[in-house]
């Protein structure tokens, strides 16, 4: 199948790389809104296109993947382009899931295209899993936890600082916390329970150092519920020690079964991931032949990675999924 | 819903309790091949009947969860009853599933009903987290652990041996062969590297203990490739140690993205279970919700995990998983 990239940054970037490992897919073009000229992509022989161009590609690509930010390109782009492509995005601004669900949806039944909205790992795998989950253990609870990962959101908070030059954020989770309920136990955890935030940030030369730790620590809901670490380092040791992009977690359900919840049940999924836009890129490419097998079947509208079937992602024939995956 | 359950061991007791832990489910009857009146269930007001009455239960059962053994019960049971009710089974003879699943199938498809087989953790569960991972990682390796756990096989196996009495053996994994495929390593590991087994003997008075250890650890197949040990206690200490059914295990994939492969993805999948068959009946509860569903639409045949979206999986609607779940 022919893949287009809608977005050519980190995102763009792991997209292109899970295309390459998957022998049915095919690179079509990279659309970027820069100028394509001063574009230069890992793969060979595939054209850099200006978004300009999109609609002389309308029946050369199969699916779309669009790799732009949540924010603000998201909820324009994905169901602009679900108007004559099949799409997949990683929208990930939880709470307005539905209402983008709904504009993407309308526009893909309208063009009889299939679109698939906020993949990746969280939403996504993590998704997925909190929703089986859940199901299979009705009483229970459950717990996300986040990292040890690099926070894109928190270390701009920290940049958008005062005599900030450039700033990380890790969210580290707290291993006592995740022991507990590993162990079965139901905790009521704060968010300072949960998560630690360290921040490694290169100030101005001559910044008050207080200052910006003070500013930091105490910024609200980023980094006040917290329990947060401040170090000052230099651009070097940022460029040579930061410079990657880990992330990962874990998603926690403890549940109770037998006579009296005599018995506890724990399920964990737990990635741990060297690099976030290459994992979440693997995870769009996977969707996207779901999507692609969708869309052959006239199965249009939008999607949630909970109305596909597993089989869909898979570059196995159902038959040998029979006999060599069950 | 209304569900029947079809046998009454360690399985059909778990998915009774599953059934009352689902605000959406009726336990409707309780069948066995047993006397019904030396049966007492632990859901009042429920009938226990004879399987040789099933067919007057024809229009009151919704879904029928099937609790019977793999090696001879469920290649007979499970194509017989599709072709009056739809059916759930745990079937778990990995190398035989095409088979029964052809078998099932062809029964389902001529009675219009729906069928689920190999439902579970593994398979089941387990085999869902290996088709996911292998799809959003396709260059990767796949490791399964299982333990630590009561292996109903390995015990039966030992109580076969002269002079046994009664017997429970764990099957344990190997931690440092976990710990470095966590940390992404790739290993090729033998049987003996990844899991070792512990094997708890009651001895008849005056047996001979050391030709009793003899026979285990050598015993082929079973115990010969891997480390095990034996210890023999007393049927006290058995009773009083050893009388529940824990089990668990880990679906590990490690995957490289990245130029030149220089990122390591580490994706776990982890149970811990204090009971396995409450457990099992749980995941089958759950998709007996899906095979109803599927049923309602008229979606016949026999059907793998695979082969069902998650959200047929949940109570809650599409509009709540996307506000809540995603």
């Amino acid at each position: 199948m022919k893949i287009g990239i809608y977005g050519y940054g980190n995102l763009g970037r792991g997209v292109e790389d899970a295309v390459k490992r998957n022998p049915d897919m095919d690179l079509a073009a990279v659309f970027t809104r820069r100028n394509p000229d001063s574009l230069k992509i890992e793969t060979e022989n595939v054209p850099v296109v200006s978004t300009d161009d999109i609609m002389a590609w309308k029946d050369k690509i199969d699916v779309m993947i669009i790799c732009g930010g949540s924010a603000t390109d998201l909820p324009e782009m994905t169901p602009s382009l679900a108007e004559h492509f099949n799409v997949v995005d990683s929208y990930d601004n939880h709470s307005s899931i539905p209402v983008h669900f709904a504009n993407v949806d309308k526009k893909a039944k309208e063009a009889s295209t299939t679109a698939l909205i906020s993949c990746g790992w969280d939403p996504g795998m993590f998704s997925l899993n909190r929703l089986y989950a859940c199901a299979v253990l009705p009483d229970g609870s459950d717990y996300t936890f986040w990292g040890k990962g690099v926070s894109q959101g928190h270390s701009d908070a920290i940049r958008r600082i005062e005599g900030v030059v450039d700033a990380r954020q890790y969210t580290v989770p707290v291993e006592e916390a995740m022991e507990r309920i590993r162990n079965g136990e139901t905790p009521e955890l704060t968010a300072r329970e949960k998560h630690k935030r360290e921040c490694y940030v290169v100030a101005e030369d001559g910044a008050d150092k207080d200052r910006i730790r003070d500013e930091i620590v105490n910024m609200p809901a980023y980094f006040a519920p917290y329990d947060t670490t401040v170090t000052f380092i230099t651009m070097e040791e940022m460029k040579e020690k930061h410079s990657e992009l880990p992330h990962g977690g874990s998603v926690i359900r403890t549940g109770k079964t037998g006579k009296d919840d005599c018995h506890s049940q724990v399920i964990e999924y737990k990635l741990t991931l060297d690099s976030n836009p290459e994992f979440t890129g693997s995870v769009l490419a996977a969707y996207a032949r779901a999507v692609y097998r969708m869309s052959e079947k006239g199965d249009f509208g939008c999607k949630s990675v909970f109305d596909i079937a597993p089989a869909e992602l898979s570059l196995q024939t159902r038959d040998e999924l029979l006999a060599h995956m069950l």
